[in-house]
């Protein structure tokens, strides 16, 4: 069994705590919160930790804290020379203080609370200092998700910034989307199977396979129609960006 | 039985035959095509016309054609009296010659050649000058869909204005995050799943409660973190303006 501890105790705490509990391989030897009391639904109370000082031994721990702790979490960690990774898409590796073998446990979803998550869809990007790190990281991994992806921290970087465009941004696109319905009296539902439509295709046709709409076409008709009906500046300079962003890649082809 | 003709061979037409072709309550009378041989694998020979003129009577024609034709075919039609839809987002009904009885069948869904998609789940928008006829329209529009909706010329202009935002942009988020991928020799298959589940949060959340990411949370230096990282200026200038549309929101509640 490989003995596994989690320091965090937010979403991606949250969710790895659920995955590992139906992992047969791995064995959660603590939970560490500043903030105990929030972990008592999900663990045990004698596996949770409420100082640093107070963790066992264990093969791996998983910082899983907001980006900015996790150098400041690392350097208060007592203990030296064991496998210590953080589960940030835009923290470099080397930011985890180097007295610990350092390595990277990135799950690349958006988690959000109480909402169950298949995590054996969820692909994890892997780094780590050594071979042999690299080897336990991706034995631990692999029982909980069928997706596994060895990533530097550079590669990590853009995966990051890939993730913002096709997560962050996208959802402000549905809530610009919402916002027109309301205006409109329009029920925001009626563009659910659009929204999920829209991911299916990109499963299996690229996203320039995909792409249709005036801005594709060149239709410039369609395009001074909806520049006219939109009234938010904002709204506006968005569908502009884009609008030409579409046009400059058909221009590109 | 309800007797329907299609006038139009394109995507959306096919999507409409495919549809109708399982429904109880209609009979299929003619497929009208400058281009007889695209319909041959969809239509029996005999209800494939090839002229306007050859139109036969039917208690409800449906042209799917190119926004720019809609009001050229409609007034190129010889029958006057009888009820004529188009299926546009964003072309107003009286687009259509007013020497017939005119509404609108407008299926809101992004369709893919040769791709079938489940028609029962695809919300249809409707409009027509009279009662009787918007009675019409639902009676056949329900054998297709379990989602119809009354919507005016106005709002379902606005509609194709939020379906725009919500399909044609987010797909070309997409097309950035798989530039990105790209670049850095990174699988686009990594995103996919962060996708899926970005599309499949706002099925039960709205888009302001999905909200997450570095704009979200005011995380400055991690949005300087991706400026830096960008060299791309189209790029660059898209996640600037999305992330202060996204801040702004903030500031609005």
């Amino acid at each position: 069994m490989v003995k596994v501890s989690i320091i965090g105790s937010g979403n991606v705490a949250q969710h790895l705590i659920a995955a590992f509990a139906k992992s047969n391989i791995t064995t959660l030897v603590q939970v560490y919160s500043r903030n105990p009391d929030s972990l008592l639904p999900f663990v045990e109370a004698d596996k949770i930790a409420s100082s640093l000082d107070a963790l066992a031994e264990a093969d791996i721990y998983i910082i899983a804290v907001s980006d900015l702790a996790i150098a400041e979490v690392s350097r208060h960690i007592a203990f030296t020379g064991r496998l210590i990774v953080h589960t940030s898409g835009s923290i470099a590796m080397e930011a985890l203080d180097n007295k610990n073998r350092r390595g990277v446990f990135y799950p690349l979803q958006t988690f959000t609370k109480n909402k169950p998550v298949d995590f054996k869809e969820i692909p994890i990007c892997l780094e780590a200092e050594n071979d042999t790190d690299y080897a336990v990281l991706e034995q631990v991994a692999k029982t909980i998700s069928d997706h596994l992806y060895r990533i530097g921290s550079q590669q990590r970087k853009a995966l990051h910034v890939a993730a913002v465009f096709v997560n962050n941004f996208t959802n402000h696109l549905y809530r610009i989307g919402n916002d027109i319905c309301t205006e409109n009296d329009i029920p925001f539902d009626i563009l659910k199977p659009l929204i999920a439509e829209t991911a299916n295709k990109v499963m299996t046709l690229t996203p320039e396979q995909a792409q249709t709409g005036p801005a594709k076409r060149n239709d410039q008709n369609t395009i001074e129609t909806h520049l006219k009906f939109l009234t938010d500046q904002n709204q506006k300079d968005i569908y502009k960006i884009l609008t030409q962003s579409i046009m400059n890649d058909g221009k590109k082809l």
